[in-house]
């Protein structure tokens, strides 16, 4: 075994603990202290403190150690809010209303949305921001039905309220089920620069078609969520058998 | 709007549909074909192409015009199924055990599994490939009661069949819920190694913590899965009302 692999599995565990919060002041321990936690080498600390800090999460400050730069959010998977319900627990959300109108949506996506091909679809994009720094770039096309009356409500109503819940109560129409994909990627330079990211960053790219409570396709989106400041969470029941449909959550 | 912008929203879909197999055969529709299907210039689609590209998803084929690398797997969020057992619908999975052991494993990987500090845990290092070619990178921690039955089962078991499975019909016990953790994060150099991924590549970082069926916990895991290689899917069901834990999948 290499100390580059001695050093992935000891920022492994590090990784998580950044992510998750776990060190109270966002301070790590230590050298010494994680050298007795992981029974490593003080040369394997030090490299896996290294891919940590190459991966953004922490920096070193001289006279105060190793901290964790900015912080994560978690969010629920299990749970079809719009990503802004669930920020608003963490600090103040705006969403920057990059576009909002009627646009011709790629044939790909009318297709997904059920429309007509060259008929409209609405078109938003929106950048939100938690207490002021960008968390995630959300690319939203709508059917006219559910999009029209939503761009409607103004500008304002979108920088404020999830889209979702826009839908809900604004326009009335009830959401149901939505299928969610979700891919790592590095993040474009485009989408790095709008995202205040680094170039070469990862982020979560994660496309969701919600469909209308009656199974109609009605918004598809496509997200990316700042890989170094959101993790998606879930809790998940063990399935057992074969052959039958299992793609739904338990 | 800048080009960026106009070639990113190409590429948001397209993207999408060269990891969802949408192509036939794998190849890309033609210039000609792009421009009208998005209603973009020749220079956009040729931008959204590159990032593509620079993804690591396509590459450009003289005489034959883009053409998708490798492919995709969608795997399933909500079935808690071992990565194996979805991944054989695919092809032929090999797990190659790069390491399986008792360790003394680090302090916050004690507490999360319940064990006293200090005290062993069993470590299990395995590398997937379907059909050759590497997936992903499972790293696991397992309490000794189920980690140590599962070694006495020899490299043999554990390079054919999936821990999930080892377990249930191996040692005997039953597993319960799970608690999954997602981040999108650059792939150390190590990792992008063992992973034959190119330097730079995004992976999705995993964190999953296993119950037994009484609550207990006893298997925890850092998986890493190539970015290019692999979506997480999951169906959900729109939640309402607030207060409540709405952590659970619906």
């Amino acid at each position: 075994m290499t100390r580059a692999d001695r050093a992935r599995r000891v920022a492994h565990v590090l990784r998580r603990q950044v992510l998750r919060g776990a060190f109270p002041g966002g301070v790590l321990p230590d050298e010494r202290a994680l050298i007795a936690e992981f029974g490593a080498s003080r040369n394997t600390v030090r490299e896996a403190l290294g891919l940590l800090r190459d991966e953004g999460l922490v920096v070193r400050r001289r006279g105060v150690g190793t901290v964790v730069v900015g912080r994560a959010y978690e969010h629920p998977l299990g749970e079809l809010s719009g990503l802004a319900e669930v920020l608003r627990r963490h600090g103040a959300v705006v969403n920057e209303v990059r576009e909002a109108g009627v646009v011709r949506p790629p044939g790909s996506v009318a297709r997904r949305l059920g429309l007509a091909e060259g008929s409209p679809a609405v078109y938003l994009e929106r950048l939100r921001r938690v207490d002021g720094a960008p968390l995630s770039l959300d690319c939203t096309y709508l059917i006219p039905e559910v999009g029209e009356p939503l761009l409607a409500r103004g500008r304002d109503a979108l920088e404020r309220q999830d889209v979702f819940d826009l839908i809900e109560t604004g326009v009335g129409v009830r959401l149901g089920r939505a299928e969610v994909s979700v891919q790592a990627v590095v993040a474009d330079p485009a989408t790095c620069a709008v995202l205040a990211m680094p170039g070469g960053g990862a982020v979560l790219a994660v496309e969701r078609l919600t469909r209308l409570a009656d199974g109609r396709p009605a918004d598809l989106e496509f997200i990316h969520l700042r890989g170094d400041r959101l993790t998606l969470h879930a809790t998940l029941d063990r399935v057992r058998g074969t052959g039958a449909d299992r793609s739904r959550p338990a």
